[in-house]
Order: structure tokens, then sequence, then C-alpha cells
């Protein structure tokens, strides 16, 4: 089985980061193959880049030779979802709601512990959409962009821990997801700290996409994924 | 004021009807610029196409020369949105919204009435993120295609005139929004077998737009349509 | 255009200020008139109050001679709009309804800052009948009644926009709509010390009755805003 | 324990037949007290009188000598009852939330079958502010007026037990609230045609005022329902 | 009248308790018949012990030789009524249900307070499914358990009246329900430290259960509790 | 891996068909046990078997020699799920929950197809706890009994397939949820009738439970799932 992972930004290193994530979750004998889109910005935090990561990821999909059973969109609240499910007849699993429905068969309710402050809505949305927002207790930021993830890791793993905490106790999550990318020893801190179980959206998609594949199940075509339509298209030479 | 209503798809002759449309709702004193996308498909009828127009829309409006005082996004249950507010100061309106949203003050609920039963999904997502969807009775398609629109134009407005009727005696609608492009006769027919009002989201959004402009009231910037950050674009040149 | 504004108590200087307010918005050739009711009493701080006001405007209105072209009812969360609609053919914009239906094109979420705590949960059940309540984040009270207002607007004015900031602070509120009247300088200090948008309930109706009118849009008569069936009455001599 | 209870249009007849039902209802030693409003209209369909007699109401009981121990509102779908509970201490209770309150002991879910369609939102309303419309099946109208019900009782029982039989099929309820007066035999044919419970407002809304009563519960008086502000009145000569 | 008021756990001094409760709030002329069930644990503090009582309660009442006219299930937040209404014809009735259906008569929200917070969730999921969540404020847990009440009872009221005290104030509610056993002195500290009505959830019960046996009321056969179908029963010598 | 897989019914035959669809899904080096309630019906439709199902289902998995990595309950909308998590560490999936959750990553809702009218209720109330229900279309019955199933297979298969189309045509589900027991060919019908995916529950539960122990996650034990308490027993010899 071979399953296409990609990244949502254009950061290679992120793109080999997400990668290891999936191949540590996958099965013996499923391929993970790391894409990163061919266009876009270095970093997701806003609608503008995540509409363009839309369309990137979409294209890059297309671009990629057959045959591959699955493809997991691995960005924390992004767009895009809809469109892989309409261009493609394999499954499609979105890392935040991956996360999501895996958490619900762990606790009663479930947190979401992200970033920026600016990714909450996007994150938001994405569950109200998924139907996956009735036991959702909170979507919780840390405050810390991706490039403070880096410049003092140590803080902003202090940072996302704190706020894991106070979903637990305020507002009285059962499971934690992190809604941000793989920092060292994240999980194991906010485990250590909170006490609850933690999920990390790509090894949660990996495992779905695995079963859904497993179990010979596709996207249903019947209207809301049906294929495009064919259309024409102006000064867009990546259209099918 | 000047005011850019941006269609969603590429074709040239829908951007002008559309332009015509806003301007005949239009206060005197308003100047209606009517865009079409620099890229994209000749219609949007799926989530493919919609995804590309999101960021078309983006590219376009941005390309656009100041001074402007609002931006209309023209297109029926599409993405892009958060997008334009996201990346502008003044304020955006959406058509699938702004109908939504006038014809709450004229009944105690609304349906659309759109083209094909694809479209359905998309412009129930519209509602539900946009907190519209509580008086909402129904969406329903009266499964004409838009080319079938201008193949066919007598059978279109029957078979839409009788969802239209539907939505008014099976969902109790007491207003109903037209969710497909400007048919001759179209609205005066609606009215004239529903005996309810009948809203065309472009003349909404254009009132809208204009009302927001003289209250001195443009997008908040605080969180979710804060200013895009900063960041390095790969093989995208119209990024900021 | 002539635009009934119709003050719920029956203080002058505050249907002079209601006025002025809506005169400030209104297009150049909207004519408003702003009325008190014939009856009712000074201040309206709870149901029952709210409950005559709700027939002395209906009584107030219909009193008045024809044409007009749409009537405003310039109550915060008070009881009566549907009663409006029903006996008018002409559109009816309430206040609390106007200032939603407003923000929610500016921002993701919006909060209300009223005076009383008491007056909330008449404004939530407004929001929640009239399909508005899904964006809205939270609706505070100040604890300053109107008489405190005039009292001592210097401190009332600080407790409002101290809530106001809670608003966005805590309640993560993107828009704040004004459910008081109009003090001196309000509104420019809440966006002075939230920098968000501020809507003003009869600003916002003044702009949404002028586009209904414009568009040739009235209230459904099919079925809840149907006219009134004949009746006999006992001992209430206005009735039609 | 004297209870009052109180019609809300001016036909005696009905207000004679509403105590008889009541008192049908009401437990040994339950004093029944059966007013007409004061003011108001022969029959209450639509919201114009509908809000006339929520003040009527609360005048008429106002000028009712104390002592009384509750006041049960007995129209259906009305305007008022939250004026009720903020002018007195006593427990008040609407026949259409305890119809419904009751309903829900006695099934999973129940529908409410009415006289005119145009009674429909009304009733919706009052179930959703009341917190009882998650169980509520449908409200469904008979499409008999009050004036059919007397000028052929036999066609409008038959039209209603029609209502109540598809409710309880097409709909799920399985229990049935009759939303309209007491025709002769009409329970006893709902009963036997849909073989479901029926719950009658004014006889459950007698049950409930009394266990309020007994238990010593009065209206909570902290907020929503704290006693009316003092206030100056103009042309209301009731006013307290 | 004769109402059966079971305990959910096996100590019998909590079954007097109970049963002198009922009696209390019953009607001249009511017996109250008071059962422990014949199986289970102590205290019902969890999911394990609540399927059990469950069962349990369901061969108790089965057993008890008939007639009676009514079943009181005397636990907060247990699993089973369902299971009562469907092998009995007679009303069933929870007091979790109970007391939120009559707070709900008595302000606009109500909030439970009760000891662990393990019971809050089986509280929540009780209001949820039976549709009386809308007006719920919260349910809140003092954190002490059973034995601490005995142990420390001073302690433990203080407890459970400071959680009820920041229900009113931060919560909002008006009302509040006890999901605790029968402390002395516990409802009279509440109303005096908040102000709001107290409900006590097996006084309720016992009020709506002879509610609704004096209106002739009986459970709904039709779909959810239509009585079991002839089943054939391994190991479980209590079956029908 | 081993992975318990519990029917809820007494009828072994059930137990081994259950047994054999979890080994056809389950992943190379996975070892299904399946195992009999201890007590109970031949078949569980309705609460009281249900009831007894969860409790006798809970002392069946105690008594079952460790180690096991994960529990399924393979009953359609069943009781007792909660009280598994709370008397295990490992991961507890239902089989209702599972098919839900799967079926959400394969079209944009999903209907369940059930057997009897009663089983709606249930299976309603199980997606309602469990946050499902949001996406969910419809939960449809056929009327057909576990008897008819077995007595006449092929109008069974075809009431069966026949609400499938009715959901997928006039619900608009784009994916069914199979909630009945596993008869030859089942699957098959439905999708080459509707042509949407088809989920089994047993399978999809599989999966999940295997992914969840790959993964390392247990159930929380913070609140609603920790271990239960110290109790003392009366009757009940099969208590921890």
């Amino acid at each position: 089985m071979r399953i296409l992972v990609v990244n949502v930004n254009t950061t290679d290193s992120m793109t080999k980061t997400i990668g290891e994530q999936a191949m540590a979750a996958a099965a013996p004998g499923t391929e993970i193959v790391a894409l990163t889109p061919a266009f876009g910005a270095d970093s997701v935090e806003g609608n503008y880049e995540s509409h363009l990561a839309a369309i990137a990821v979409m294209e890059t999909v297309r671009a990629y030779p057959e045959p591959y059973d699955a493809v997991i969109q691995a960005g924390y609240g992004e767009h895009g979802r809809e469109g892989l499910q309409e261009i493609l007849d394999v499954p499609v699993v979105d890392i935040t709601e991956a996360a999501a429905a895996t958490a619900q068969f762990l606790g009663r309710s479930y947190s979401v512990v992200t970033t920026l402050d600016r990714a909450v809505p996007l994150i938001e949305d994405r569950l109200l959409l998924a139907g996956l927002s009735a036991r959702c207790a909170s979507v919780r930021a840390s405050g810390m962009a991706v490039l403070d993830l880096e410049r003092d890791p140590d803080a902003a793993v202090e940072a996302i821990v704190d706020e894991a905490v106070r979903a637990v106790q305020q507002d009285r999550a059962e499971v934690i997801c992190l809604g941000c990318g793989g920092m060292a020893g994240l999980t194991e801190r906010v485990v250590e700290r909170t006490g609850v179980p933690v999920v990390d959206g790509v090894a949660a998609a990996v495992t779905i996409a695995e079963s859904l594949v497993r179990l010979g199940l596709k996207t249903s075509k019947v209207r809301t994924f049906a294929p495009p339509r064919p259309k024409q298209f102006r000064a867009w030479p990546m259209a099918v």
C-alpha cells in the first residue's frame, strides 16, 4: 500500500519531518511518500496561504504518477480537503479531522492545542464542517509561531504544555490533539504533565488511511465529491 | 464610492451580466468595477474549480490598483471569502451570505434554489460557517447546469421555479434566494408563482457593501482576519 | 423615501436622539420620521414595559398617516417586531437584529454590550429567534441603568468600554454591537480601546431599511406575517 | 390553594370552557379562578392580537385581588409569559410549555397539533425559548380556524385527528399535544386513532402549578424575572 | 395512588431517606413504597455500578407485586430509565429529569450541583438525551464523595453551597437542582446563600408522577418504549 | 495483538459470525477472540435486553484472562460502552460509533440502515452521545426482525436494500452504515443498488482498535472513565 502524505507548505525540512512521523505510524508494508507542494508559502498561518496551499496540494497530487492508495493532507486547519476528495477516487484524510475522530474514541471530550491564535478559527471551522465539534472542548493557542518553535524550542514546548494543562483543567478536555508540528519530546511532555492521551494528527491519519484502504472503502462519488465536470481553463496550465 | 465585484469564473460575458446586475442595484454615485479572475475555469460547479477561484479572486483583487471601498465575491457557495477579508482592509461581502442575511429580514425562513445538486453542500457549508443556517429552510437544486440554462432557458426557468414552489410549500420557506446566474425574467417568474419575496445575491451584496462603507465600517483585524504574516513563496509569482 | 423610526419608550428627548442618529446614517433623499409611542414607560428595562411597548409601537405606527416605506423599531432586545411585520406590508427592521446582521459581515463573531444585566436575556432571546446567535460570542452588561448614564456619563462610558474589552479578550469577539443609547463619544472610545469595529443598531437599521426599499423587497406574507384576521375587540379602541 | 387561569381572548364562553377543563384536572382543595382579559380580541390567531393579549393578561392579573398561589396563561403559543413571571412572585405556567414538558415524560418525542398554519411559528418560538424543542418532532396545523371548529365540529375534529396521525406516522411523534381549544371528544378520538398519549395543555398546567405551590417553589428573582424597576408611565392608567 | 420509589444503590438507610423525602412531597392519599434494589453496589458513583443498577432496578420493580401507579428511579444521572419505560405501562420518572423539568418553570436557566466530578458527564448525558440541556447553565461538582458527606457534613454542605453560588454568579443559573442525597439543611443553606429556588429531584419526581397518574397518562408504547419482544434468556433467572 | 470482540446476545452462532467478520478485517498478526456474554438474551432488540447485555458484556470481559489489547462491543445501538471504558485501561470501540466515524471520512453524510423500527432511537441516542450525529442523514429501519432475516433472507435483504436506496435518494446520504448482522451478500447488494460506500461496523471497529493499539493510545482516565471506586456489593457475585 502506498500513501501520499502531502505537506501544505513548501519547507522541505517540514515535509521530511512529516514523512518520518507518518512512517513511524505506518504498518509494515505501507509505503509513505511525503510530498512538498509545487508552489506556495514556506509556512501556512492564515487564510491566504491556506487557500493557496489548497490548490497547490491538489495540483501536486494530480501531478504525481499513479498508483497510490490514499492521500493525507498534512496541515492543521487548512482549506482544501473537499477538493482532493472530488478529484480523487482513493480515500483522502485530513490530519485535523483524523486527530479529532481518533480522540473521540479515547475520552468524552478533546481539546486541540495549536500555535498562533489566528489558527484557532481555521481549526474550529474544519471541525464544524467535518461534524466533529460536538465533543470538542476547546481549541487553544500557545501564541507561538512556527519560527518561535525553532528559535526557542524549550519556551515553545512549555507554552504549549501550559495550554494543554489549561484545556484539561478548565475546559474539561480528556484528550489532547496536538495541532502543531513535530517538536521533539512534545507529546511525551504533554502526556506527563496532563495525564491524558495525546493524539498526533499525522500518525492518526496514517492509520485511518490504511484502514480505509484495507477495508476497500473509497470516497463516495454520488454528490458532494462527484468528479469535476469538464471545464475550459484560462491561464492555468495545471488544470486537467 | 467604488466597489469591485469579482466574478469567480473566467467567462467574460458572465462578468458583464454580474456587473450590470450590480449597477442596477447600486446607489447614485456608486461606481461598480466588474472583474474577471486572471485565471481559472469558465464555470465553477465544484470544489476543484472553487478552490482555484478562491486564490484567483484574491490575486485578481490584489493586482487591481487602489483605491476602492469594498469588494464583492460574486459566486454562489464558493470558497475564499475568508482570504479576501484577511488580505484587505475594506469590507468584503459574499453574495451567498448577502442574500441570506437580507432574506432573514423579510420572512421567518428562507430557501436557496440553485442549479446542480452538487452545489447544495457547498452552499450549505458557507451558510453554516457564516452563522446563517438557523433559519435556512432548505437548499434545493433544479438539476440544471449553467450550460443548460443557456441551451434551453425556458425549461431551466421552469425547473427552478418548480423548486422554489416546493421550497415554499414543502419546506415552509417564506423567502427565496436565487443561487444561480441572472436569467431574464427569472425573479419575476418566481415571485409570480410563489408569492414570496425573491432575493438576488448580487443586488443584496451591493447594498450591504454600500452600507458598510457609508457607516465607515471595515473588517475586524484582531484575530481571524489579521493581515497575513510575512512569508517566503516558492513558484508563486503573484504573492505579496 | 420615508422611514419611520419608532422609539420604544415615551421619553421625547430619547426619540430626538434616536432620530438624529438615524438621520446621520441616512442617505441623501431619505426622510427620517422619529416617533414616540403614544403610551408606555419612560424607559424600557424589563419584560413588563417591553410588552407594553410592543403594542404601543404597533398602535403608534398604525395611527401614523401613510405613505412611508419602512419602519425601524428602535429598542434593544424588545418584544414586538413580529407584530409590526404582520400589520404592515413595508419592511420592518429591529435594531438588535440589524446590528448583529451587520456585525457578521465584519468579523467572525460579535458581542453585544448593554446596560443592565436584566437586559441580557431579552437580547439573547431576540438573537436566538432571529437566527443570529450562532456567531454571537456573548451579551454583556455594564451594570449601568439608563439613569446612571445621564447622572455620571464618564463612569458609565468607562464601565461599558471595560465590558467591550472583556468581550474581545475573553469571549473572542471581533466586533462589538452597542446595545445602549447614544452616549457622546461612546463609539469612539470603544473603537479606541478595543481596536475592533463597533456597530450602532440605529445606524445599521437605517441602511438596511433603505436597502430593502431600494431593492423593492417587502415582508413575506405567506404564513408567519400574513395580515391579521378580522376580529372583534373589547375595550381596545385602537384596534383596526 | 387558588390558581388563576387566564384566557388570552375576550370570549367569555371560552374562558368558561378553560375554567372547566382546569377544574376537571385540579386536585381536591384547589380553587380555580378563570379570568377573561379586560381588553383584547375575541380570538387570538396572530402576533398583533397576541401582543395585545400579553399586556391585557398582565393587567388583568394585576387588577385581581390577592391572595392567589399560581397563575396559568391559557393560550397556545402566545407572547407574554416572561412579563407575568416578572411582575409576580407566584409561579407562572404557560400551557404550551406545560404540555410539552409533560409530554416529554411519556415518550421520546412529541408533536403539537394546532389549528391554523400561522400559529405554527408562534408555537415553535415558544418551545425554542423555553428549551423544549429538542424532542419536538413537529408542530402541525389542521388548517381549521377557531370559527371553523364551532361551525363544523365534525370536520374540524377529523382534520385535527388526521394531522395527529401524520405526526405519529411521518414525524415519529410518540405523544401528541393538542394546541387548540377543548372540542368535545377530541382527545378521545386522537387517542383512539393514533394509539399514543394525548396531553391537554390546560390540564397539564394545572397539575404543574399545583406541584410548584405544594413544593413551596416560586419564580427566581435574581435576573431575568426580577421585579420591574420603577417607571413613569404616559397615557397608560393601568401601570403600577 | 401507589408510587414505587426505587433507590439505585443497596444502602437501606438511603432508601429510607429517599422514601421520607418522597412522602414529604406526596399528596394526601398517595402511598409511597421505597424499594432497595435486590442486588448492586452500596453507592453508585460511576458507569459500572450505574449499569448494574439499571438492570437491578428493573428486576426489582418487576418482582414487586402489582398494582402500583407509577415508578420513580431515584438516582441522579443514572442509566436505565428507558428500560423501565419499556417493561412497564405506568409512568416512569427519573429524578434528574424531574428536577430539570421543574426548574425550567422557575427561571430562565438552571444548574445542577452534584458530588463527584465523575458524576458530571453522566448527568449531562441524561439531560442531553432527555432534551433538557438547552437551558442547563452548568453541571458542577463539589468534589465531595458520598462518604465525605457522612464523615464531615459541615464541610460537605459548605463545598456544595459554594458551587451553587458559583453557578448563580458565574454560569448565570437562576435555579439550582441538587444532584446529591438529602443532607440536613442543605436546601435551606443553598436558598439562603444564593437567593434562588432550589429543586430537589425526589420531591419534584413525586409531584410529576402524581400528576401523570391523575391525568390518566401512561408511557407511549408505539415505538421506543414498546414492550420487549419475547426472548430466550441464558443464565438469567430473573428474566420475564 | 489480541482483540476481544464481544457479542451482546447469547446466540453462539452469531458470536461465530461476528468473529469471522472481525477476522476478515484484521491485520496479519491480530488475534481475534470472539466472546459470548455469560448471560442475557438470545437477541437484543430493546432497552431491557440491552441494559442486561451492558452488564453481561462487562462481566464477561472482566472474567476473561489478560492480556488483551483492545475490546470491541459488537452490538448496534446498545448500552454499556461507557462502563467498559471505565473498568478497562485498553481501548474500547463500539461498532455503532466505529461505523459512523469511518463513514464520515468517505462522504459528507451517512445513514444507518437497521432492522426494527424500535432500534432507531437506541442508535440515534448512541450517535448523539458520541458526538457523531451532526453528519448523520438518517437512521432507517427495514422492519425486519433478526428472525425474519433467517427465515426469509431474500426478502430481508431486499427490504434493507430498499431503505438504503431511500436514504441515498431522499435523505441525501452519501455513505451507508449497515446496522444489522452479517447477511450473506448484503453489503454487495447495497453497494450495487446505491452506488455508495457501505461500512460494516465490526470491520470498522477492528481497524480502529488496531490503530489505537499501534499508536499506543489508551482510554483517558482523568474524569469520565476513571476506574470505579471501591464498593460493597450485595447479591452480585461477579463484582470486582
